[in-house]
């Protein structure tokens, strides 16, 4: 039931890499972001200064944008990093956080997707109804509500904008534009640590960062498709040592360090599904 | 001993309301403050820039205050923050952290409760006492000594500025202006990680934020006491499951989250007294 | 094999004393930097404002700079920092992250190396061969080996501009420009999670703290040697009750507040060594 995707090979393609992932993230969670990487095999770096974002993304395999907590200069920031990236090819991961929660988030989050040429957008159902205009809602950075027919509005907008479209709740979706597929790891103590959604754009950015530049639209979903199912495989393994969100977020953080490829494809809980409302 | 204070039910209805709770704090410790209130049932948002703070804080159910790293931009954010809450009843809880440590926080404290009405102020014993001029110390951000007569200006104040006070440490005191209750659950190793008061202030706004706007000024008092009740109690659990202060602020977040009402009666240590020096 | 330091002594003399320590760190790192700083003993402080480094900096018993993250408030408060400090004669202890990533941070660099007096000067190999000019790379903020001669060039260095140098890795260098500790103790789960190397500086800050102000170079070199030789320890005993990088992280805070001067004493691994390359 794995898609074809062979999750372990990503996995070990990561661990061998180690690329380098720049980071802007939110003051919430860089630290567990950072450390979610590392232990999946990346080499993070957080930079947000406008004088070295540009620098920091060029160099990089991956850059992912996350807009939990702005200010003018992460936002200033985030378009540098964002546009240098698009020059060397390198993928851009964006993180819409809270979108619709606010004008100002809102208006950050269109302005980005503008003036930047995205790989993957990922957000939670209501960020990104709100942003795809299917009438969802958000609740402070939370999800209120995806909206109706947002799978279809996420393939329309992957097409549309040759970029991976990923939605992550209970159950996650990833589309290409033609592809999309539906992801059933996880546990809800994912849900009860801050930043669970941020950790999972972290990781797909560690993931899109080996895929070969020029590589087909498909090869990005499939690293998205492999990053999430690492990192809900871990989550699901790292509940059964936890009894509570603070034992959780260290124990997954253990889980996804020890990772084991053939544990993972027998856990992996993936299918392809064709456009659905 | 509970001061007929049903900390169950307290804690029951931040669990179902889940209310939205703005943040604007220090960047030690944003991430647990986050996972202290959503582990207590609280929906954290964290949200800094001037840009959006306002619109953040008339939507949230409580804000909370922290001036633990300040900058220019985070005292205006607090300013802005604090009266766009004042403007819609919505209650607003500051923590001075470190008032007193340098010319830059006194001032930034005074102004702050000079230009936004506070439903709740939080603060270590020199921390109040530094505010409330009674004479105490402040080292870095801790504690050096509460002065004389703390509690006497802490009713003085709670009277006269018609909201509740809140001293922390070995053992905690709440007034409204008229009852002083004395809170004795708790544990040492609280002290032995960085945060425990912010945590508190963040415990503190999430429990006012489900009290009914016009609610008498006691029923804000009760919410404090719940709070740090919960706080405390879970608190004591923790250390019961800890090997120190690592472990412990883990276990922390679990005894949080899995509080439960009738083990939480059990162990309250509340009393109610009147004036006292 | 202790090169006649008494760790014990140093470890039991920052308990006792409590140092305040003035931390600017960055933003991925700044809660474990805290808490590492209390388990140890130290009462640590971030303040980052322009409007109050100064005043900070003045009372406190040493500065930790750390360029992780930086911007234009960051690189002035750190000027501002540092040289209120030297003013006052507290030692100041400098971690380059990142130098040789981008040109920006290079130029911070050299220039806080330029216009503050350091007291110690601690990075990784990589970033100590880039700012000490021995060819060697960074990648993001991790090395990517040290070049040739770097050892040579910590002492030279040391000798010239009177302070000590720090190279941590695998093993750790330490000299004062006449001797070099080799240190030995450690483990590599230090290196998988992040901000392993902020903490060494901010361990070292709180050991150099307790220094007497007016004492020859050779005893802020012990107290780095300490400081390190605390923490090794501390992470090769949290190894042993850790499953990964995530309950490393819980544990080590752990073994750091519980160190015994004697096991300290009996594990320890360090030796004097003279020039060599």
């Amino acid at each position: 039931m794995n898609a074809s995707i062979d999750f372990g090979k990503w996995l070990q393609q990561v661990r061998l890499e180690k690329p380098l992932v720049h980071n802007i993230t939110n003051w919430v969670v860089t630290n567990i972001v950072a450390n979610a990487e590392i232990s999946m095999g990346a080499s993070p770096v957080m930079a947000y200064a406008k004088q070295e974002v540009a620098d920091m993304a060029r160099i990089a395999k991956a850059v992912a944008l996350n807009m939990g907590t702005l200010n003018e200069e992460v936002v200033e920031a985030m378009l540098l990093a964002g546009q240098a990236a698009n020059q060397m090819g390198v993928p851009v991961v964006f993180d819409p956080v809270g979108v619709g929660a606010t004008p100002y988030r809102t208006e950050t989050a269109r302005a980005l997707i503008h003036d930047v040429k995205l790989s993957v957008l990922r957000g939670n159902r209501g960020e990104l109804s709100v942003l795809l205009g299917t009438g969802g809602a958000v609740k402070g950075v939370d999800s209120a509500g995806g909206g109706t027919g947002l799978q279809h509005a996420m393939q329309s907008y992957a097409r549309e904008r040759q970029c991976i479209v990923v939605a992550t709740g209970e159950v996650d979706y990833v589309t290409d534009g033609e592809s999309m597929w539906e992801l059933s790891n996880g546990h809800p103590l994912m849900g009860a640590i801050t930043g669970s959604g941020c950790i999972a754009t972290g990781l797909i950015a560690s993931f899109v960062a080996v895929v070969k530049q020029g590589s087909p639209l498909r090869r990005y979903a499939e690293a998205c498709v492999a990053a999430l199912t690492c990192y809900n495989v871990a989550g699901e393994m790292a509940a059964l040592g936890a009894n509570g969100p603070g034992t959780f977020q260290m124990v997954l953080f253990d889980q996804i360090y020890g990772l084991d490829p053939v544990i993972l494809e027998e856990k992996s809980q993936v299918r392809t599904v064709t456009e659905s409302e």
